[in-house]
């Protein structure tokens, strides 16, 4: 059974390698592939209002994400999450664990709506699971993402209104 | 005629207050009514790319847009822009004209679309214009907007493919 709890800044070299990992590969993310550690601290831990962990039984952590407010001011109803499992962790459910907590985080924190800017459309078991959890694809941006295999292709962007 | 051209350090005392009664309107952008200076002045003029202003044939500033990318490091090809004309010069076509001239910048700085990431649905004024020059609306997000009027309304996300 996996528990999900607020980031501590011991987490850190857990959670920076998996983020590398993710953005390095250049098919789920916009960060670049390149990015530094410390872009990577800015993005996910300092620039959230929230980031948390996903740990085992034993402690260790097997994945991460962050909730912020996706827009400023008369948008900051609206939040936005990005997820990252460490590649070991996949196909456990902890992508939907994490998820499902974020929406009971998002709530508590008074936001009434989650939405996914950039959803890479050939990330079919993101967009696959985030269907399940109940988020529609309000929209579709052609090419907006550049794929480090295929080149460039459609984002999706995706959206749940949240019920208290 | 109108002129558009770089912003410059002395264009600011003409900007900030076409900026500030926009932003207090609380009818077309997601930033806070109460946006002070120093934040308008962080997100129109630090944070972009570039910043114009568009003037009269005496010089006035009139207008101003800036553009930036919409995403960092894979998404970063799709740049962003958001257009403010003072209330004075309303209706002569210079939305019109700053859009047409920031998507010639924006190929010009290799830019490979334009994505408007939150256009209020109820400015009908700017939903017709921007699909006049060639804008999609590729996603509506439900009542992602507090519209300082009439709540919560819808937001649409629009998008243009550029091309050279």
């Amino acid at each position: 059974m996996i528990s999900i709890r607020r980031y501590q800044e011991s987490d850190w070299p857990a959670v920076w390698p998996m983020l590398h990992a993710t953005f390095a590969a250049g098919e789920t993310y916009a960060y670049a592939p390149q990015t530094s550690e410390a872009q990577a601290y800015h993005s996910w831990i300092e620039a959230p209002a929230a980031t948390y962990v996903a740990c085992a039984p034993d402690g260790r952590v097997l994945a991460t994400y962050y909730l912020k407010a996706n827009q400023p001011g008369l948008g900051s109803h609206v939040c936005n999450c990005g997820f990252v499992v460490s590649s070991e962790a996949e196909g456990q459910g902890i992508a939907s664990a994490m998820c499902q907590h974020a929406q009971r985080e998002a709530v508590a924190m008074g936001f009434l709506a989650m939405q996914f800017n950039l959803v890479v459309a050939t990330n079919e078991r993101a967009v696959r699971l985030w269907k399940k959890l109940g988020f529609a694809v309000v929209g579709t941006l052609p090419g907006a993402y550049r794929h480090q295999r295929l080149g460039l292709v459609d984002a999706l962007v995706m959206y749940k209104t949240l019920s208290a």
